[in-house]
């Protein structure tokens, strides 16, 4: 489902989801499970960016949302994110989508559905501000590739 | 409850949250919500501290468990915590709760409950790692208290 009254058209979706798929690129280069993330304002400027670095960073909280909403505060110049949509190439874990709650972002597009660790299979109501909206599948085969294709290639290397 | 096991006592309990209470009352004297955490090894060690600095960074992920399980992180050189115990004088919000778990913590002590935004209310199972254990209560009274003041002296002010 996407607002309707949003003037994003699905190949701006898209669009937006490639660049997060670049991100999680540049973490299977790194030996990190490929998620990405890219967070837009409402007139299309990219305000922040970030890929996997548990691994490089040593750090658990390091997931590629959170390095954007992060990022995108920074830019701003302020904690909230209203008006801004987030691409994110998995669907968040509950730690990331309690940091897109706090951050108020306004929209959250997600790739791939993660039915093990994602936020949905664990609260009881969205953790996402009562305004925002979800759109789910975008990219959603290739999203899903990478890291399937991290996860079989981990395996065959044991 | 409290893991049988453990040869942490109530007094030990106390006196870590006590010093998480000063990492709140850090916070509070800058403006921000007044919340604290400190991470412990089970030999004892103090391993991270932090406090909330959610306005002082603009970054919504600045709450003190974050900054504690990052802290403690760089401090062991590795990204689990498995062994150690978190003391935190509010319940953690899903955010935090999700990093908790994705750090394997072993054991969660919690001063006061957060029935509005507390990972309780939002989550249909235990976020933490599934052998982690869970104390409430510990210093409850001074930890609601320092953020029930708080927002009383901020209203007054309007």
């Amino acid at each position: 489902m996407t607002d309707s009254s949003s003037p994003i058209t699905l190949a701006d979706d898209e669009r937006y989801m490639r660049l997060a798929l670049a991100e999680a690129r540049q973490a299977a280069e790194l030996g990190e499970i490929p998620v990405g993330a890219v967070i837009v304002t409402a007139s299309g400027r990219i305000v922040g960016r970030g890929h996997n670095l548990t691994e490089a960073l040593s750090d658990v909280t390091a997931h590629a949302e959170m390095q954007a909403v992060t990022a995108a505060a920074q830019t701003l110049g302020g904690k909230y994110l209203t008006g801004c949509t987030l691409y994110v190439t998995l669907e968040p874990c509950i730690m990331c989508a309690g940091a897109i709650g706090w951050s108020q972002l306004s929209r959250i597009v997600i790739g791939a559905d993660d039915p093990r660790r994602g936020y949905s299979s664990l609260t009881v109501r969205s953790p996402f501000h009562p305004r925002a909206t979800v759109t789910r599948g975008v990219c959603a085969a290739e999203c899903l590739a990478l890291v399937q294709n991290f996860f079989r290639d981990r395996r065959s290397e044991k």
